[in-house]
């Protein structure tokens, strides 16, 4: 038998079911499954996904069969609809509409009307007796088939209606007479023909067949690849195609057309949702060309149907259990239900979404942390206006994405991808947003619209996307040419900067300051549901008591990661760094004289100058240890007993010296000695690609004082810190360990150290000495390593660097290109390359674990914040993961989320 | 029952074997063996090497029930002997000697005569009637315990010793008489008792317990470590002790001792060879202070015995298997052997003695193989003296180590290891060698010495570096205190340049210019065996004719790296480079903005200035590419149909840009741009660390116009060289892949650019296109990546610096360290590190080979000449190694050395 292609539904059956998403689209395995559970949905049917596929291999031509198929279903339609195509007495009309297991709002080509020629115009007029409707449904069809089906742009008939409502004298389309849109008509054929190079098809079929054909192609258009790479969809078969009655939302003043949520998809409250026009169809809504209703006034104008709509809001959610985005049609007086997919909403309203629907039982505590993506609750944790700045308000539209966005102005996409690019925040202002302007949209802060309303395409994407957004801002008015606008008397033009506020619609002129995010009782909520859901622990990388404390506050479990180096520049103590430096190299070269030297008189010859090179050495060291111990100390309070990971000196020593001429003066007058030894040094310790350098446990081997200097501060440090109930255990880690001699060696010193530092104390401290994994060679020598270490942290940084060949600081150069040409997905300094990458940390677990069972494993890369290595390093049975401060919140819920996959 | 500790030997029947080397070392299982073979060795015992561990690891003491196990053999062998321990008429004299499992010349210290006290002195003088023996062996006897055992240095005697024979008013120690002998012992006695701070002990057990313990200390010697480290000798438990009745060398002129091989060492020729000394003992023929006797004349001084030490050779050398070095004693015309083990040999020598060994049925092809080491090998493949060079011979020695050394002179070893460190050459200069200056041995490229034979400590260790030496020459004066050396009129002073001839023992003075070697028909039967036993290939890096031809004449079976960058810095062709690099920004971007602009109008606007850039990069393009079309042509011919890969562009293009001012300027005048736009360029391309930034095929990728250029030059230059009965198949190899998608771009465009070179010569080539694996991720995702390479070549050196995490450029600060303290063994961009980088080559092998069974796999990084690298490549089944042409018949003896281990 052959495959099944097309599926049908209407009149309470469907072909199809709701698990048929991949083969059906999101809408069609929707729409059946709506059918199935009594929803009034406009019968029709869907061709499959796989169809799409098929006609991209065809290159462009049906399969066999499809035809068939079409015919039959067409058959089918008509008949459940007792109507007929291009009928003169009752004609079907259906719509077009793309749909793929992905959605996609907006990205797909959608024709309505379809149907309608010359006869069915006569059929259709006879039927409902409204010849007004029907020319305008007739001269909307003929352009929006031009348009999304023939590429003849929209922008060739404006003209036309333009003239005639000139003409006509009045404001509105819906103003025009009958007669005046029978004209329009004819206008609209005569520019279809022109412009196709053919007349306007009359056969139903044709036009059926070149729509679904448009839907294929709008598959492989830029702004549906693009939009598919924005959002990393992949392994879609294609988009279905839905043929479906049609069911007019504009057959006057008893109809109408709206979209509505069954909870406020902004804030998240538990309440119906929506806006609808009267007298419309639903692409008025959607594109926001004129601003709706809000849906409570329904109550009103039609209290039975609203409360039809109500219950039937209530029974979707209840099925689907999630919020649901619906969109209806009311056609003289009948409701219709087009279709219904769980809502897009901000982040709060994801929030409050999910902690409401756990409270009433709806989901479980697994369900519910999917229900934020990380995404969501990164915007949560940007910062908002601050509430005593000063608003320079110049306009208010609608909040349609909260959020506060500060940036210069642009007038187009291109200005926002290419500003972002240069390292600029933008605001891009438009007058509507289209799909092509998803590239800016992402690229910039956020979206101004001057037409649209709550659900327009600018609010949904930009909800999508967790970006702020004011649409419907009809004070302003924009001229594109002069990349200007002008509202209340003031003009801004490209570059200006304007600050907005998407939580109450607000347009500033200027950057208005903003402040830290402040945690909702929600979000605390929500998070402790992560945590429930949660296997792996959630550290911080932070240097300084205050991002402690901040990391504490946002959930932060221990430090992964505590750099060691940054103190290193603070203030004064960069002269006892630059010091230490000049001086480690005197002294391990009088070392090693003193060592040589064969005869106590050879000794005693340079035994002074051997002496007081030491003492340089070590009252530099000193300086610094005692300024590392306050640092130390500090952290180990903010975190109060929970573990920090203290990593020594990593990077090359030449880093701490200066470049400039000035600066080397300066060290040079500072530490008296000659501009040319300071330069000597500099050169000396230059560096071809320092990233492979004599850095981290490399400088240790050579210069062990340092690390001595560093293993003193952080054990004193913890004595000082520890209180009976709290003892700090610290981790010293060593870092870029490539070979299990390496540790050895430095763990040796370190311990004798510590042991010293003990007996002066005359006390005793528990304490953790462990080693990063960022060399690939300790990866896969990691079994040798565990013997040495009592913990793993996996530098995701260097570890890529090392295993892809990639300097961080170089691939700018290429990376753009690779990733447009999709060698890698994602930029593997951002996404962890786990086909590469992963296989190195994979095995270095691995290893690790078989030698020692109970290792300690973590990761501390600036990956350790990102959703998907977050996940992978659950699934490597880590014990934790360590991210930056507003991180904290994003790796709870990764981890839950990977929890319960 | 409680181990076995010492093993007795002697009257024809041994407790120990040949087998049991491990634990009585190489001397101590010698002795027991030719013991059972009835070879005439003086009886004794050895105190096994774990004893040696128990000594250490007991912190200097004795094991428990050692000293019981030793008081047994000593009283057996006082019965073997008929002698006792410091007996007044018959007394038992010992040597004490060390013996580790591997041969270690000289490193030991050894002491002879042990037993003498005096009371013995004076059965002694009974038993022999010979006082003045007696006394000489005493005084020797207290300077040699107190110098070896005590600490107390021998130049303490020295004086003494001298005063006497002043006072005497003889030259030789010999021409002393039996009184003044006896003066001089109890001067001996008097210097001991002073630095010592004891008398000399007159208890023949405790001189014994102290000189076993001597020689367990000697074990942890500085020299001795240094000596492992140098020969890589791991793994041993420690030293041996042999205790063993004196035999007397020294009891008149019927007495003697000497040293002899059963084959030439320096030439290999089957012949009797060797060296004695009338009235001495052993130490006199090593240590080189008296020149000995060729052993040829002791057939007119006693025939008898030669005959009988000849037949014992003739036996010990067919026991064996291969040539022997003896060590006998004459003791008033009795033979005594001492010892016998494989003798050291030159790389001639050993060449020559595998090759007639295996014409003489003694050994197999697969033993011969063994019988050349890599090192002795190396050294007949350097370069030897022009005969057409003026010769300024100043002195001449013995030839002890063949070669041709030209450097530096330096008088000590310290000198010579710390210019070499500097990059110098240098003669190292000694009135004679002793243990401790092996380094400087090493690091020197000859060694002169003033005293000493054939066998003497220079010559041995000279030859067994594969050094060039000359021994003996006794013409030089050395003054080490101003650094000169002065002969024949003549004055040398540190850093003036020498020559030494190791072939005919000339000194020159000067730098005499040196021609490349001559492979001798040995050497080339050699080879043949070599080739017949081993299984993986051999091929070179070339990137020239001239090398290619060097290399198939040094049995190179295909090019394994053809380098292009090289070719383009040769003569004019680095302009058209600096061109094309200038260009392919300008063109990149102006390709860029034609593909943006939106109308033809802008296309047109900027097409003409298109054009030019595009014609400018085109022709810099193919005028580079005219150029390579004649290298590789030349390299095709070459090679005649063997297979050559050609490696396309891999460093970073700022490597081809002037760096310094004036040669900016120069090329901004050259190719018409503005300084200005030079040093734009410069800074463009310079990057932080260009071992990890944009080179390889990631140049490809950004810039695809120079790969296809190159491809080009290759299908065209092979077409050229092709003839109908040997066609080139040439090889493209892509560098630096780490994603498969990068293999696939870059290949896609080679493909493309090849198509097109063969249709346009309308005919067709097989050719073949590969990839280096070198970053770690392409080892790690080997199996996609084979899926799209028809060959696979590990580029060691670049998967080294990314495994490592070490910049081949700087790791120079911290790897003397690292060595050292032996985190690596060797350094490991000279020693494959196998545990380390290994890992990713097994993992690549396999993975590779699953996917695509006929992979083809080589190594083409400089590891592919060394020899336990070679062994590794062999093991991991890879179908070739590649290496530079000298190291072509290196690696044809490890490919045979590892197929038959």
């Amino acid at each position: 038998m052959a495959e099944k292609r097309v599926y049908f539904f209407g009149k309470g059956k469907a072909e199809g079911k709701a698990e048929m998403k991949h083969l059906l689209g999101g809408k069609g395995a929707n729409l059946a499954e709506m059918t199935n559970l009594g929803v009034p949905v406009p019968p029709g049917f869907t061709i499959a996904t796989s169809v799409c596929q098929e006609y991209e291999s065809n290159k462009g031509k049906w399969p066999a069969g499809l035809n068939k198929e079409v015919d039959e279903n067409i058959a089918k339609l008509e008949k459940a609809m007792g109507q007929k195509f291009g009928d003169n007495k009752n004609p079907l009309l259906v719509s077009v509409r793309s749909g793929a297991a992905v959605s996609m709002p907006g990205m797909m080509d959608t024709v309505l009307n379809l149907g309608l020629n010359d006869k069915a115009v006569e059929g259709l007029i006879e039927k409902t007796g409204n010849p007004k409707f029907v020319y305008d449904i007739y001269r909307r069809f003929i352009d929006m088939f031009a348009d999304v089906v023939m590429g003849c742009s929209h922008s060739n008939f404006e003209k036309a209606i333009h003239a005639a409502k000139e003409k006509a004298g009045v404001e509105n389309d819906n103003q025009l007479s009958a007669e005046q849109l029978q004209d329009v008509v004819e206008k609209y054929k005569a520019i279809y023909k022109k412009h196709v190079g053919s007349a306007f098809p009359q056969d139903p079929k044709k036009q059926l067949v070149n729509a679904v054909n448009a839907v294929f192609g709008s598959w492989e258009s830029e702004r549906a690849i693009k939009y598919r790479k924005l959002n990393k969809i992949e392994s879609l078969l294609g988009t279905a195609v839905n043929v479906q009655a049609m069911a007019f939302g504009n057959m006057g003043e008893d109809s109408g057309t709206g979209v509505c949520f069954t909870r406020n998809p902004s804030t998240g409250k538990k309440e119906f949702y929506g806006e609808y026009l009267i007298n419309a169809q639903g692409e008025d809504v959607v594109a926001g060309i004129r601003t709706p209703q809000p849906l409570k006034s329904l109550n009103k104008a039609m209290p039975n149907l609203y409360k039809e709509l109500t219950a039937l809001m209530t029974k979707l959610e209840k099925h689907y259990k999630d919020m649901q985005d619906i969109e209806f049609t009311i056609q003289e007086g009948e409701l219709f239900v087009l279709q219904t997919r769980n809502g897009k909403r901000t982040a709060a309203a994801a929030i409050k979404i999910a902690v409401d629907m756990l409270k009433e039982r709806l989901i479980n505590n697994r369900e519910a942390v999917h229900r934020v993506t990380a995404n969501q609750l990164d915007t949560l944790l940007h910062p908002s206006f601050d509430t005593n700045a000063k608003r320079d308000v110049v306009a208010k539209g609608l909040p349609a994405s909260p959020g506060a966005a500060v940036g210069q102005v642009v007038f187009d996409a291109e200005a926002a991808e290419k500003w972002e690019a240069q390292g600029k925040k933008t605001v891009l202002v438009r007058t509507e947003t289209s799909p092509e302007d998803i590239g800016g949209m992402a690229a910039a802060e956020g979206i101004l619209t001057v037409r649209g309303g709550m659900t327009s395409h600018a609010a949904v994407v930009a909800r999508g996307m967790g970006k702020c957004c004011v649409a419907g801002c009809s004070d302003i008015s924009i001229n594109e040419k002069t990349k200007k606008f002008s509202v209340a008397g003031k003009t801004f033009k490209e570059g200006d900067w304007v600050s907005l506020d998407g939580s109450n619609g607000q347009l500033m002129a200027g950057a208005v300051p903003t402040v830290e995010p402040k945690m909702s009782g929600d979000f605390r909520k929500f998070m402790t549901i992560c945590d429930k859901v949660r296997k792996i622990k959630v550290r911080t990388n932070a240097d300084t008591p205050e991002d402690a404390e901040k990391a504490v506050g946002f959930g932060a479990e221990g430090i992964g990661l505590c750099r060691t180096e940054h103190m290193f520049f603070e203030g004064k103590r960069v002269w006892y760094v630059r010091q230490a430096i000049l001086e480690a190299d005197n002294y391990a070269e009088m070392k090693k004289e003193m060592e040589e030297a064969e005869t106590k008189t050879e000794q005693q010859k340079i035994k002074s100058k051997y002496s007081e090179t030491k003492k340089n050495f070590e009252s530099a060291l000193r300086r610094l240890a005692s300024y590392q111990k306050k640092d130390f100390e500090g952290i180990f309070k903010a975190m109060a007993g929970k573990p920090v990971t203290v990593r020594l000196l990593d990077p090359p020593l030449h880093e701490f010296l200066p470049h400039d001429k000035a600066t080397q003066s300066e060290m040079a007058k500072r530490l008296g000695v000659s501009l040319k030894k300071v330069k000597e040094q500099v050169e000396k310790l230059n560096e071809f690609n320092p990233m492979l350098g004599h850095r981290g446990c490399r400088l240790a081997v050579t210069y062990p004082e340092f690390y001595r200097m560093q293993a003193k501060a952080i054990i004193e440090a913890a004595i000082a810190a520890s209180t009976p109930k709290k003892k700090v255990v610290p981790e010293i880690m060593i870092p870029l360990v490539g070979h299990v001699e390496e540790l050895k060696i430095v763990k040796e010193e370190i311990v004798d150290e510590i042991k010293q530092v003990l007996k002066s104390h005359d006390t005793k401290l528990t304490y953790k000495i462990g080693t990063m994994i960022e060399v690939p060679r300790a990866a896969l020598t990691a079994d040798e390593i565990a013997a040495e270490a009592d913990f793993f942290s996996f530098g995701t940084n260097d570890l890529t660097q090392m295993a892809l060949g990639f300097s961080r600081d170089d691939v700018a150069k290429f990376t753009a290109k690779y990733i447009e040409y999709g060698i890698y997905k994602d930029d593997p300094f951002q996404v962890l390359d786990q086909s590469g990458v992963g296989k190195l940390i994979e095995t270095g677990v691995k290893l690790g674990r078989e030698q020692k069972k109970t290792l300690k494993v973590g990761i501390c890369g600036e990956h350790g914040g990102e959703p998907n290595t977050i996940e992978f390093c659950a699934d490597q049975g880590m014990n934790y993961v360590s991210c930056s401060p507003y991180r904290v919140p994003i790796a709870r819920l990764s981890a839950a989320q990977a929890a319960s996959k």
